[in-house]
């Protein structure tokens, strides 16, 4: 595992979902493992840390969240600007070889089988709180963080530092056509 | 009604949140109008729109919001900054003028009775859908966007204008402590 990769103490983790990135999503069953880009992720709660996270039916990822009931978050950054837009726009069902045509290289850390994006910001492995409505009527789906991890470049002491990090490592904000924004300057109101 | 507030289409809403922006959650019942920041809010779906909302009990902004099925989201901007912070770190059950003392100025669009912070970059006003169940055991709350906002100088044509506006018009992305980060600049990937 990369140097820099460090665990985020879980009462923290929402931390690195909190100014809303685009995430990429990771899941594996069964010896496939798969990788998508989603905008629609979200922190739910702060201890335990739960998330949101909508999965459309047509996912090539879905099925395998829904099978192995786990799934991770990373936190992709500028220099994976093309991979989270490759993976957010081409599915497995149609490119067998999708992961390797966007340049994801994959890894595991110990005591979790779900595989995660290497050169990430951030990873929030979590298990799934099965909401069969949920899931059903509106593809959203619950899950509880279980392990998150950081590299300590850009987010250490339960704090993100892109203002003092290399730029090509700052968070990623997805609109719409190819447009994203990565995010900018820290701004302090009064406490 | 300031001249700059356009209504954004109903299927182009969800790209005023896609970027994961801190929003500011108004609603009214029985003649009595609040506000609140929350950082945990996201689109749930494209058409018709919806978006998910978590509100914790504590708030004294979640019983209007239950009594009258109506809340709306406002994206502050940086010119906002101290009353995004405020407004989420006061509550109205201790500070009965918790909005005069943070400067919210509010003001309703025709149709609609839930009041809305003027200011914003943008504003979506959302119908509860009912989900008991989400509602009790995660404070997660879904609504439908029945009508939508933005100012024109930073939201038009369906896209963000961070790059060329005001950076005063930027957005906010909380994460703890006082601390934002507003978005930055865009990116744009190979299509």
């Amino acid at each position: 595992m990369d140097q820099h990769i460090k665990p985020v103490a879980l009462e923290k983790a929402y931390r690195l979902l909190n100014h809303g990135p685009t995430v990429l999503v990771s899941a594996s069953h069964d010896g496939v493992d798969n990788v998508m880009s989603a905008a629609w992720s979200c922190a739910l709660d702060f201890s335990p840390p739960k998330v949101t996270l909508v999965l459309d039916k047509a996912t090539a990822t879905r099925p395998l969240v829904e099978r192995s009931g786990y799934f991770a978050l990373q936190v992709p950054n500028l220099s994976q600007l093309q991979l989270t837009y490759d993976v957010g726009h081409t599915s497995a069902n149609d490119t067998p070889d999708k992961l390797g045509k966007a340049g994801v290289q994959l890894f595991r850390v110990e005591g979790h089988d779900v595989p995660l994006v290497a050169g990430s910001s951030a990873w929030l492995i979590c298990k799934v709180l099965p909401e069969p409505r949920n899931e059903q009527v509106y593809d959203l789906f619950i899950g509880e963080v279980v392990a998150a991890y950081a590299d300590d470049r850009v987010f250490s002491d339960g704090h993100w530092h892109f203002e003092t990090a290399d730029p090509s490592l700052r968070s990623l904000h997805y609109i719409a056509g190819g447009t994203f924004y990565a995010i900018g300057d820290a701004v302090v109101a009064k406490t």
